[in-house]
This record gives C-alpha cells, sequence and structure tokens, in this order.
C-alpha cells in the first residue's frame, strides 16, 4: 500500500453486538476462529450502514460498487470466548486513502457482573478497498476511487 | 511473542485441496473472506496429521493436548477465487519456539489449462500455541511446552 | 419415533431476532440455505436458556447431558430473505416424548414499513434429542430420558 | 408441490467425498449438523457439473438460471460423524417435474479397516428449483422451466 494515509484523529466508532452461540464453538469448547472473521465482516458493514451508507446492491446501482473486499488483515488474540458470551465490536476507520482504507476492530466482553473494564477478547486491523466488477468479467474485482461522499459520511 | 525462533530451514511443506464452492462465494461472486481461515484451519490440522501427529482427541488422553489455537494472523489478499475453482494451500511451520510457533500457507489456483506458474491467491502467517485446559475450567485454555517428539515429526 | 407424543397445547414460544449479514447470501444475492439451520440451532438454544434451562457445560456436571442433537428435520423455504433483512425466529417445543421432542419453528421478516403481517420466509419442525457421550468414547452420543426439571421449565 | 412427478429409475448418481474437519465439529465433538447441509449442497452442484451442466455463471448468461434454490427438504440423521471421518456423500435427482425436481442424497462412511458395508450417517430428500431474477429485483428469484438439455444431460 504505497498510498500515503491521512489520519482520522476523531474517527468515528460504531459498536456491533454479537451473541456467541454453541455451534460457533469447536471440541475444545471455544470459538472457532474463523467466526472472527464472520463477526468482523459484519460489524464492518454495520460500520458503513450506521454511518449512512447505502447497502451495496443500491450503491453498485449508482457507483458500480459491490463491496469492501479485504487486502490485507491482522488480528491478535487475547482472551478465548465461549457460547453464552456476549461480545462488543467496536469498529472505525483508522485511515483513508485514494483507493483504500484501513479499518480497525476491538472485540470486547462485558463483565459477566456488569461492572469493571471489558476483557479484551481480540483486535484486528484491515485494509480494504471499494471494488467495482472489472468489465466483461462479472467473478473478478476492481479497486475505484473512494467516492467522497462516503468518506465523508464516515467521518 | 519474546520466545527466540528457531530457523526451520528445510522446513517441510504439506498441500492440502480446496474445491471452491457456490456457497463459499458472496453476492459480488468472489470467495468470501472468513473461508480462507476456515480452509486455512483445516491445512493446519492436515499438515499436523500428514507428519503423523494423532488427532487432537487421541493426544489429549496422553498430554491434555486439545488443538494449536490462533495467537496472531497477518494474511494478504492477492487475487480472487470463484466457485469451481481448485485451489491448493501449501502448509509448513516456519518456526518453533518454546510453547508456539510459527505456520505459514500459500493459497495457490492452477491455471485452468494446466500449464504455467499457478496464482497466487492469498498467504497468511499465523502465531499458534499447543493448548491443554487450564485446571478446573474446561472452557478456558493454556499454552503447554511444544512436545519435543511432535516437533521432530514435524520438520 | 414410535414413542406417543404428548400434546403441548400452550407450547411457549420464545422468539430469535436475527440480521442477514452480506457474507450469508451466495452469489445468487439470497441466504445461502445453510445458514437458516445455523440460525434455527441458535433459536433453539435460546429458547432452553431463556426458559430457564442451565446452558450445557453446566448441566453436563450435573447430568451428563451435552446438548439436543438433531435426529430429523423438515424445513419448507417459502421467501427468500438478503442482506439487510431483520428475521424473526419463533421456536417452541410442540411435543415431548420419554427421550426425544419436536421443535418448531417459524421465520418471518416485518414488513420494512412496519405495518401488515410479516413474511414467513421458511418453516421448520426438528426432532431432537436430550444426549450425552457413551461410556469410553467422548465422540460418539446417546440419547438419555428428558429430565422432568427442563421439561417443567420450557412448558 | 402438485406437480405430477416423473420416475427416475435408473437415476444417475454422483459420489461427492468430504474430510470431516476439527472447526465442523461443535463442543460435543460431533459434527453441528448445518455442516451437513453446507456439503449436501456441495453434492447437488457437483452432481450437476459432473453431469456436463455448466457452472450457473455460464448458463447464467445463455438462460438467466442463477442455481437451483431449495424450496423443500427432510433429513434424518442416523449416526454421528467426528473430524477425521471421510465421508461419501452419494447425490442422485430421484424425480423430474415441469419447474421442480427432487434430489436425494445418503451420506456414507466407510470401514476404518476398508471392509464392510459403510455406516449410513444420514440422509436427505430435497425439493429444488431451477431459479432466475425476477424483472427488475435482483435479490428476489422465480422459478423458471427446467430445461430439456439439463434434464437429458443428468438422466
Amino acid at each position: 500500500m504505497p498510498e500515503t494515509p491521512v489520519a482520522a484523529p476523531a474517527s468515528r466508532t460504531v459498536v456491533h453486538h454479537v451473541r456467541v452461540e454453541f455451534g460457533d464453538c469447536d471440541p475444545a469448547r471455544i470459538v472457532w476462529f474463523p467466526n472472527y472473521f464472520r463477526w468482523i465482516d459484519a460489524a464492518s458493514q454495520h460500520f458503513f450502514t450506521t454511518c449512512g451508507v447505502p447497502p451495496w446492491h443500491e450503491l453498485e446501482k449508482t457507483t458500480g460498487i459491490l463491496g469492501t473486499p479485504l487486502v490485507d488483515t491482522q488480528a491478535r488474540f487475547v482472551k478465548t470466548a465461549s457460547y453464552g458470551d456476549l461480545l462488543q465490536i467496536e469498529a472505525r476507520v483508522s485511515a483513508w486513502r485514494r483507493s483504500s482504507f484501513t479499518q480497525s476492530y476491538r472485540v470486547l466482553r462485558a463483565q459477566p457482573d456488569g461492572t469493571g473494564a471489558p476483557d479484551l477478547i481480540m483486535e484486528c486491523e484491515e485494509v480494504r478497498i471499494f471494488a467495482a466488477h472489472r468489465d466483461g468479467d462479472d467473478r473478478a474485482i476492481r479497486a475505484v476511487p473512494i467516492p467522497e461522499s462516503i468518506r465523508a459520511l464516515c467521518t
């Protein structure tokens, strides 16, 4: 990513809530890790819809944008979670570039008694792009410049 | 990870094969990225069983080891894949430490005509531990020193 | 299932809420059907915990019960759903037998404007058992008689 | 389904192979049942591609057909499976109607020593349609008459 990031000092944070289900856990009785990425992807989309960005299928009609596929992700798993746990996923955009952006997440679990600081379960930092289909190939994608209107809604 | 890694110069590589299914793809018609982590987790386990490490439920009886949960992961998505694609996932252990190890993966797609270099779809580097349950809590885990016998089988 | 069912005329209904995510949908842009079974399994568990049944890992310590695996399922898909839709899953136990029970579900979607009858998306009827591990085999299960205390909580 | 089914006496059977992974299993250490539907959906598609039906994205260009969504499913779970198990899924079309068809599956597990009859793990019978998007709504679908060419390939 050679593009120069623009700092997002007062970046807006949107919280997405997840309840861990029995089927999200593996034979070691803890969350099977690919499920964290499922939830983070949902948190990413909720971030945009909460900020007022139209859902992708509406955006596609006016801009060709299909979604925000992942270019790069880094995640650190701090504590385990198991079924019955209620998780909060904080999502924000920590940097905007011309055609890519960095989205950052913290997955937290409130203490069962509701007091004290929540546990940090995992954190994740992603680079994503806004993507459209390539001409003539509806199963390949290309990055498009990030619309100024979307950026304005999200900051 | 303050532990000093031990280089694994001639590290053994095991290939895991995956066929991308319709349901693995999202409305943009490309693989929905959490599925890559599902396949990489399978490739991780196939690495160990191919090397001769017993399945976790057998290992648990003798060593208490439940699996190899993730501590940290970094992934880079290079090209998209879609349904019908046949992927090869190369897995190896690139570093061993006292109680953690680094596992590295490359996800490749052969050219449809079978000639030429395969496409690199994504690559991933993980830190994992060997884990057992904590005393008295069957939903929490702790790292255990990596058994020398396992390390010998895998290099 | 040769056991004689006991009618549950005033059966308790518990509603579980689901938001359909982008990644729950396939290239036809509708929910990929295995996800309905994921949500129905969560609705099944919420039914029991809402009724006051302890989570399975607590129940296991006192009764050996591990969960309520499926014996039989029938589902009818009436309308499609897509991402952004908010679904309500009504769950109830429609029949209790000695060691199995029937759980029934309706998946509904409220009208976007909040008025009128909700759309029926799918409905499902399952036979489940309460299960414990077989002696000496922690990967095989057997049915156990349904504890009277659980039945009392759920009706 | 008021349509009169046409018997398919010598119906073609295609076998799809699946290896059960650690992450496919739940805290009871058995396959979490929604995964069976994931595999059955893959077996359904492999049936068609093995019979020579083009993949859906090619078929869409010529016929508008997007896939074969489910109308109705019935499944019976006979034995449990766990990670490391190798499953064979037999798929066939057991009845064709004008705009819907019945697809039947048996999920089998070979004996570990390779001798004797395989274990029946589950069986499933589905009604599916061939579907295209509704005019002007790319997130809703409608049934289309089953092309004679597809039916000829599959019997």
